[in-house]
């Protein structure tokens, strides 16, 4: 049996259906303060580091859930998927992973209400408010960390995706992962924003899972960057306990750049970077010299992610108009 | 005494004078295919690791020596320097070390050929010809290695730029630093050839030898630095020796990625990539996904400089019709 189907056999033992016919859920989706960036284990997608993530309101995913015949059906907003493209393939077999009884398949209906794609992570939302969808439509009522376990099996980062706020991924050490979950931070902090830039709407020319990869496997700098977590994640979690602004804006923006730093190394070099993404980047820097608290993350793709706070959210706007603010 | 007094005296203790009124001395610019980033010693610019160098041909420094009086004289490009310019206060501390007679100081009358302080090495080639001069005004008939342990104390590069074609700086390992210098590869590669990219002739927001030492001080991922450069050095080595062209771009170019990746690890970041920059990367490689063999490398600034082989000269040129092709 695959690593996987065993963990979920594990959680759903002994728990009784009460099926419903339908189900709906919604997951924000969510960007990493504090990066996840390789795997000890790519099949359960157990990370090396921890990590920790702030979620993005009510940009993530819808998912409406329902049982269908023959196989698997995914609408991807109002869009019915190709059922052999690489995305429906991917999520069947995570589908597959839930069915008990053999004739019967799900139909999923997503709405995002973030830039699919495009370095946004639709991907753990997407996954996270299905494994909701899954809990409420069989009925299983199962526990926030069984249901953390289970969206990490979809996608990593999917774990973080089940509550607002900050929440915290904890790496574990179990070979099976049962200690590899994610748990709110129960810290409020209603001033701090966070604002997404498309700068790139299209394809990115590598996926996120293979950089991922290929940093661990060839980069030499890669070594460094557990210790480079073990630090940040420190100082953030420090900074959110004491809504210390500068200290959490730092140290997000180091670590991304750590992050993308060690993709630089790989060979072939991961360069994500585009005459866009940099020319952000300094004019962030020019506005924080003159005295803006202003600061940028980046995930695995071209596109900034600003760090502010409410009362500059207007001249943050006046600099960067197309800027999408979570709420 | 200081240390670098120390280093001159002992080179000059048995060296008897005869002097000559003026001396002239040519030295070409270096740019590194495997960096030197990082010292062991700031005083005595002793590398954390070898580093190996193509020189630039007739882009480099002229210098003219002369005696005068009351205080060194220093005239760049026909214009006479403040002498209380930073750079002239360096090098005229560099002068010092030299003077025995206390009443004579030295004129320098030193004309670029290259862009200076533009990412150019010019510093390199001016301290490298500087020394070529000192040695013949003096008419001290100082060996090569002692010329590069001298022109070490100038600029760390400098030891590199005192010979045509490929020059390979032995990391040493004495405190002295008396193991510590240059030495050209005898390997001759006449087809090879460097272009410069003059992307941003403005001043640098941070000048090379701080973020050197801010990487090394506070970027976790300068502890992988010094495996990257035995890896690459190693390849660059037998590159040379085969006149492997794709070898030698590849390495080089991860090589230069990689020293800059180190740097965006420190606090704060130190990022020297412009848009244009990282425009000029995207279309490299665009160029060799197309079957180019072109390749970049790029030094502590966001300059560009192109790696490619004769035969695809005219090709490149078209390309960047702004390249600068040293001879």
């Amino acid at each position: 049996m695959n690593p996987k189907q065993e963990v979920v056999n594990h959680i759903l033992a002994h728990r009784t259906e009460s099926p419903m016919t339908e189900a709906d859920a919604f997951a924000p989706a969510n960007i990493a303060l504090c990066k996840y960036w390789g795997k000890r284990d790519t099949e359960l997608n157990l990370p090396v580091t921890s990590s920790l993530s702030l979620s993005l309101g009510s940009l993530g995913s819808q998912c409406h859930l329902s049982f269908c015949e023959e196989r698997h059906q995914v609408v991807l907003n109002d869009e019915p998927l190709d059922p052999n493209s690489p995305f429906v393939v991917r999520l069947s077999q995570y589908l597959d992973l839930f069915r008990r009884d053999t004739d019967r398949y799900y139909r999923v209906e997503t709405l995002n209400t973030i830039p699919t794609a495009a370095g946004f992570a639709s991907s753990a939302s997407g996954f996270a408010s299905t494994v909701l969808a899954l809990d409420k439509l069989h009925g299983w009522c199962l526990s926030e960390i069984e249901l953390s376990i289970l969206a990490r099996l979809g996608s990593g980062s999917a774990c973080r995706s089940l509550w607002q706020g900050f929440v915290e991924w904890h790496a574990g050490e179990t070979e099976t992962g049962m200690d590899c979950f994610a748990q709110p931070i129960t810290t409020a902090w209603p001033e701090l924003r966070i604002g997404l830039l498309v700068l790139e709407a299209g394809k990115k020319p590598i996926g996120s899972r293979e950089a991922m990869q290929r940093t661990v496997e060839t980069s030499p700098l890669y070594a460094s960057w557990p210790h480079k977590v073990a630090a940040d994640i420190q100082i953030i979690r420090k900074a959110i306990e004491e809504n210390n602004f500068e200290a959490l804006g730092a140290a997000a923006e180091s670590n991304a750049l750590t992050m993308h730093a060690t993709m630089m190394g790989a060979t072939p070099a991961v360069v994500y970077w585009l005459p866009e993404s940099v020319e952000t980047m300094h004019r962030v820097w020019k506005l924080r010299r003159e005295g803006l608290p202003l600061y940028f993350t980046m995930d695995a793709g071209p596109n900034v992610k600003l760090l502010f706070l409410d009362k500059d959210r207007q001249h943050v706007e006046e600099h960067f108009p197309d800027l999408l603010v979570a709420q």
